[in-house]
């Protein structure tokens, strides 16, 4: 897509630290990383966020990111790796081209990036089924 | 795998609140939800993490990610979401039976959960230098 970052980064119009291409996945280092070694993979084609993604790419995108973690983690010798992909900018997406991130982890690191909550009684039924009514 | 308590709830010989179920995987809400609606996927399958995972379960789970991600949002109305995944003790796993979480989020509700950093002057060269080398 015109415009698009990723895209000018996946035809190589934009420089990149790249670190894996194949014919339709694009991987390089996130030049402000939350780790040494934070990866982002992106598809080739533009797609907007998950939802947006045919089946058929998400896998070849999902296969990549399994083994290019596998490379990071040994690299960087990480203990550890999060993926992570954020849609709409809610939720932190703030490129719009689908996109995961590898995160290499570190034994005490000190990062601990979800808080956690709980339900009110009842809550946590309803919700399940208000989801489930949908599928 | 005995004593996995995913293994038991995919078998329903551990309550939970399901959200969904296909023959490979399967999916319920967290009990110490980031969000309302959050919801951890896993493949019945017992595999660690995404490194031991085989591609064509990978791709199952990831499509089926999706699919529950589309009526999570649309069940509380959530702005955006994120996808997360953590691989080891060192990234946040507790659970040692691969699983992915489906995270919703609301405009302005506070998380930000990872920060930025930066590379040292041809740090960031090397670190994707090494990286691709093992690829």
């Amino acid at each position: 897509m015109e415009d698009c970052i990723f895209c000018k980064i996946a035809k190589g119009e934009i420089p990149s630290a790249k670190v894996y291409e194949n014919d339709r996945v694009f991987a390089f280092l996130d030049i402000a990383p939350v780790s040494k070694g934070h990866t982002i993979v992106i598809p080739k084609e533009h797609h907007k966020d998950l939802l947006d993604l045919p089946d058929d790419l998400l896998a070849e995108t999902a296969k990549a990111l399994k083994k290019i973690a596998k490379a990071i983690v040994k690299a960087v010798n990480a203990d550890g790796f999060n993926i992570g992909k954020n849609n709409g900018a809610a939720a932190g997406q703030a490129v719009m081209h689908s996109h995961f991130h590898i995160i290499p982890r570190f034994e005490n690191d000190g990062l601990n990036p979800w808080p956690q909550g709980k339900y009110e009684e009842g809550e946590m039924e309803k919700t399940a089924e208000d989801i489930k009514s949908l599928l």
